[in-house]
This record gives C-alpha cells, sequence and structure tokens, in this order.
C-alpha cells in the first residue's frame, strides 16, 4: 500500500483549511449565508458570453484553441494596458503576464520568492487564499496592524525594522475580508516606505472595480511602480469560473513568473483569455460592473442598515464604499465561533473572524459578512438573527 | 532596486530550458519545423467548439461561469468514468481530479511528492515539461534504461534495488519524445515490480487514443491500480489551448492533489470542463479522433519513408503506430546540435535529443522528428535537408 510516507515534508504545511470544515454545513436546505465570498450567480452575463464565444471563434480561429504563449494571449495584454491606464498604472504589454486566477499569481509568488523560512507581513486580518497559495513553500508570518482605514503605514515602518521581510502582501481596496480601503494619503506614506525600504509589495486588488460610491484611489502600484506586483481578476466582474487574474510586474518578477508558470500549467486557458479580451475591447466590462453595482449596493444598504439596528451598540462593523464583505467585531471575551454554531442551528451564517489571522489568538470576536449571495431581505432577516444570538451570548 | 536577491533559492533550478532558447528561430519566415509538439491546428473543431459553448450556456447556465469544485466539474469527471472504461480503467468519479492541462498535474506531483533531494527514476530519454515541473520542488533524477521497446524492466528492478524512489514518471504509450509505446507484457512486468517493490508510477498519457493501427494496449493503471497515478489530456484530442487534464488517482494521491490544487489555481476554467464535458457526451471525441487519425497517419508515413530513403543505413529509428513523434538516432560520434545548425540554416528544424534526458552526456547523436504541423510534402523535403547534412558530416 501507498501511504503518507509518500508525501513530501511540505504538505505537513498544506492541510485542509478549518474554514472550510466549519462552511460544510453552508449546503444545509434553507441556509441563510453571509459566510461566502462569491459572486452573485445572476449577475453573469449569460448571453453575451455567448456571443463573445461566436465573435472569439470567428476572429482567432484555431488560435483561440492552441497552445499560447505562457505570459498569455498579446490581445489579452493589449486590452489590459487601457485597463491599467484607466485604473492610474501605467503598464507595458511585456509587465501583464495572465494567470490561472489571482490564486496562480499568488502561488507563483510563493514559488519565486519563498525560500523556507523567509518572512512575508501581512495585515492582521488578511486573505486566507493568499496564505494557502504561500504556505507550501514554508513562508514564516509577520502580522501588521490595521485599523478602519487598513494597514497602518508606522505597523509596516516596525516590521520592516524588525524582519527581514521578503515580500508584503496587502489587499488596499474592500479588502477581504474586512471591506476596507486604504486610503489616498496612506497610500503615498506606504509607497513611500517601500521604496526607502526597497521592499517588494504584493497588491492584491480583486474588488477595486467593484466601487459603489465615493471617487477611486489609484493602486499602491500607480505610488511605486518599481516595487509593487499588481494583482487584477476577472473573478468578480466578469466570471470566477473562467479562472483569469492578472499581474502587472517588475521584469525581474515578470520573468520568474513566466518561468514558474511553465512548470504549472503552461498557460492559462487561450479561449478564456480570448473571451475576456473581447468582453474588454467591447467595452463591455465597465456596463456589466454597473449592473453589478446595482445588484449589490442596494444588499449592502440594506446589511449596514440590519446591523445598524439590531447589533449591540458596543459592536464595531465596516462601511465599505463597495466589494463584497462588511466587518464586524464585538467586545473583548465575545466568541464568534462559539456564535457561528448557534446561528447556523438556526439557519444563518457568517464567517468568524478568527480564521483571517496568522495568529491564532487574533480576531476572536470579529465576523465576516458577505451580501453577495443573498437577497436583501434575507440579509435582513439573518442579521437579524446573529443578533438575536449575540445578545443571548451576553 | 528589486533584484535578484529576492528571489527563492529554488529558482536555481528553474532556469528557462536551452531547449527554448535553441528553438527560437522556428519563426523564421520558410522554416520547416519537424521541431514542434503541438497538434495541427487545423484538427480543431471549431465549429463544433461554437455549438457545444451554446450547448453549455443552456444546459448548465451560470454554473458553467461560477466557481467550481477543486476536484473538477461533476459532470466532466462523471463522463470520464466512462472514458477511461474504454481505456480499460475502472474508477469512480472520486478518483479522477481535473487539472489545468496534465502540466498543472504533474505540478501537484512535485509539490505534494518531492522533498528536495528525493529521488524520481525517470526513462532515458524523457518528457522535459515534467523535468520543469517537478524541478522546482528539489528532487534528484536517476535514468532508466529503454530500447525500441520503452521503458525495461529490468532497469526498472534495478534502479529501485539501488534508490530509495519517490516516484517513477513514464510515457507509456507513443512517448514523447521516442514515439515507442511499453508492449503489454512488459506492461505487467512492470506493474508486478511497482507492486512488490511498493513504489508509486506516474503514467503520463497524452498520446494513447491517437493510435493509427495496431490494437490498443490498457493502461499500466490497469495493471496495478493501486500503485499508478494514470494521467489523461485534452490537448491532443480535442484543444490544447483549453488546458485541460485529467488524473485517475489513488485516494491518497488525489486528496493531496485536491489541497495542492486550492491554493494553485482553486480550479480549473469551468466553462471549458464543461465544453469538455459535452464532448464527452455528445460522442464526440471518437469521431474527432478518426479525423485527426485521418490528418496524421499519411504524414507519419511520408515521414518514416522519407526516412527509410534518405537517412544513412547506420541511423536507426523508431516506427510508431499513432503519437506525434519519431525518434531518430544515428551512430557514435554524430552530434544532432552540431547538424541542428546547418539545417536550420536551409530552413528545417528538429529538436536535438540530447534535450530529453537528464544526464547531459546522453543523446547526443538522437533527434525527436514531429509530424503533425508540416504537411507530407514539407516532411519529406525537410527529412531530404536533414539526410543531406548528415552526410554531409560524416
Amino acid at each position: 500500500m501507498i501511504d503518507e510516507r509518500i508525501l513530501a515534508t511540505r504538505t505537513s504545511r498544506m492541510g485542509a483549511s478549518a474554514i472550510r470544515e466549519i462552511l460544510k454545513v453552508l449546503g444545509q436546505p434553507g441556509m441563510v449565508s453571509l459566510a461566502g465570498g462569491i459572486p452573485a450567480p445572476d449577475s453573469f452575463p449569460l448571453k453575451l458570453i455567448s456571443e463573445l464565444s461566436d465573435i472569439v471563434l470567428e476572429k482567432y480561429g484555431p488560435k483561440a484553441l492552441q497552445y499560447d504563449l505562457t505570459e498569455g494571449f498579446i490581445p489579452l495584454r493589449e486590452a489590459l494596458v487601457s485597463e491599467m491606464a484607466r485604473k492610474g498604472v501605467t503598464a507595458t504589454v511585456n509587465d501583464i503576464i495572465i494567470s490561472s486566477g489571482s490564486q496562480g499569481a499568488l502561488d507563483a509568488m510563493g514559488k519565486i520568492l519563498v525560500t523556507p523560512g523567509d518572512v512575508v507581513a501581512v495585515e492582521a486580518p488578511t486573505y486566507l487564499g493568499a496564505i494557502q497559495a504561500f504556505n507550501p513553500y514554508g513562508p514564516k508570518y509577520v502580522r501588521m496592524d490595521t485599523d478602519d482605514d487598513g494597514l497602518i503605514p508606522e505597523a509596516l515602518e516596525k516590521v520592516l525594522s524588525e524582519h527581514a521581510v521578503k515580500f508584503v502582501y496587502l489587499v488596499p481596496t474592500f479588502q477581504n475580508p474586512t471591506g476596507r480601503t486604504i486610503p489616498r494619503a496612506r497610500r503615498e506614506k506606504i509607497a513611500e516606505i517601500a521604496k526607502a525600504r526597497n521592499v517588494l509589495i504584493v497588491e492584491d486588488d480583486p474588488y477595486g472595480t467593484l466601487r459603489f460610491k465615493g471617487e477611486a484611489i489609484p493602486p499602491l502600484k500607480a505610488f511605486a511602480p518599481d516595487h509593487v506586483v499588481y494583482m487584477g481578476s476577472f473573478s468578480k466582474v466578469f466570471s470566477p469560473g473562467l479562472r483569469l487574474g492578472y499581474t502587472v510586474a517588475p521584469p525581474l518578477v515578470a520573468k520568474w513568473m513566466t518561468l514558474a508558470k511553465q512548470g504549472v500549467d503552461l498557460h492559462t486557458c487561450t479561449f478564456a483569455q480570448a473571451l475576456a479580451a473581447e468582453y474588454l475591447i467591447g467595452g463591455h466590462l465597465l456596463k456589466q460592473v454597473e449592473k453589478i453595482i446595482a445588484m449589490y449596493a442596494p444588499k449592502l444598504e440594506a446589511m449596514l442598515e440590519a446591523v445598524e439596528e439590531h447589533f449591540p451598540e458596543d459592536w464595531k462593523y465596516s462601511r465599505p464604499d463597495g466589494g463584497m464583505f462588511v466587518w464586524a467585531e464585538g467586545p473583548k471575551g465575545v466568541d464568534t465561533e462559539k456564535l457561528y454554531g448557534q446561528c447556523v442551528a438556526r439557519k444563518a451564517a457568517f464567517v468568524p473572524g478568527k480564521f483571517f489571522y496568522t495568529n491564532p489568538e487574533e480576531g476572536l470576536a470579529t465576523m465576516r459578512l458577505n451580501y453577495t449571495m443573498a437577497s436583501a431581505e434575507q440579509i435582513r432577516w439573518a442579521i437579524g438573527v446573529i443578533a438575536e444570538v449575540i445578545k443571548e451570548n451576553r
């Protein structure tokens, strides 16, 4: 029998995440889930994708189905040059690498940058998928303090002065899990620190385009182009199932990402890339984003109103201008994992926030609330249930 | 400036492959390339894919565009259960993991099985893409002797008795680069050795379905189901650009492949998986394979005839019953890399065989000849040129 002895030692860092285990109950009938992190399926442009498929096969012919460059399909990378300009970032086609989801780009970062024992600095709390991508490569994490405006520049400065940090991982806009956005002035400070300390920042930005109100803030990449690896995604603004992410990277990083990707998947699905290229070229992205916002913004409003109305006064919560998440934090002593069990028994689910921290003792009183999957009515009901359970446990 | 000091130590094993460098000349106008390893673009079923796109969007709706299981789209895995039965392998849906190309499965093997310094046994010569997938994880390679019938069982036995081998990597059918196929009796012996020695075999089978003549031989997986990880691909029988591979693995391996894949790309493109599912469900695979064979078989004939006619008598060459490659070997002293330069100057290209060996001193007199991309006429011409250059260098 082939048994566990065959496994590489790195698998000890690759166990199933506890969060997946506790979320298994979500498939139960009647469950209203504010626990997910996925786009509403009714936001997907099915008819448009059917049209784009025909355009792709007509325009690119066999090229849409053939092996292609590891770096990515050139018409898509050309279209992304304009898309990045819209976001305030100057890029050339050569700076842009297409990945199989942002996840593919995060995996590449771990592979090309992390020697076991290297230090990666992350926000507390941070995005779990990134941790899962990095873990097999053996990093140690240092956590950086955040507040309502996201990463605190002084916390970054402190961590960089105390540790030899290989890179800093950030989700600066509508962060997962908090929904928080780092304001412009703070971005400028973070960029200055990165330049002064010559440290690389990995800026993960899947949500930035999903802004419901307020003015867009340029990515960190715009403020420190040589020190930031920017990652965008089509998952939240087109289709997650197509698994399309893109990275705008300094040349050294772009070169090694490409070499890593040759070993991992050769290249990302050409047909999906061609669909995304035509999505951008045809001007569909911004129209589709308008539709998605019209769908999500009222749900966010409903959630914020319900939290305001029902949650106890000693709870704090984020008030994001976009993205997919609200973050709530109770007073010291609250254990949201305990609340989770009771809420799920009453068919309302959220994610206990502790799972988003690299230190196991942090975030016990926090929770992540997603508003994209449930209806406004369901959201109001579920928030009511969660609030009831909170009060019963005081 | 961010410089090379930021790179992980494993990047020292991830340099650009020399073969890519020498193949860069292939884009030159007028070059007839027998160097490639990609399907003929006129073999792609464009019209069918347009029809399947509509069926997929109609039948699966938003599910074809949403996040999906890491293991793969269930309708595709269900269809692959039948496809594996056709090949002679009993599998359940849970045994089957979809990957982003076979490359994705090879990367997963490296990640979950190879602790730096572990020994992987490979055929001499072997498939380069596998080496590229494994290298970042730090294996050492031991090479196993092959003959006209592929891996020699005694060579496997010898290597297993002398080394603590983590796994054996094989392409048993129409191997890349040699085109050789391991006969049934030899497969039975190899399976017995794997069971007796309790060693895992990774069986990479992208070409098996492309059989032009003779009777199909069941995969190694059929003879040692608990000791073989079988990998199939849609690249040579549908579309390589869709990046779809599949693995039939023992439960322990399937479990860890899934955990690894969560970090690498979450899952493979749902839309592409749904297209492949409908391709199988609609019975299109075998019809399409017939068309591909009708296209490739005469080209192989043309190549074999031309080699027979023009190559010197002291050259040997393989006579495959399918796949995409012919392997030729000159007498000791021949340096095909030197011939390569002279052939390319006359606009005929092949791949010097040395690049397919893990030991740098092997295979100097060998070459790989591909017949899928050029026309029969071009093949005859290019073989003539290569033969001329061979003779001029005697």
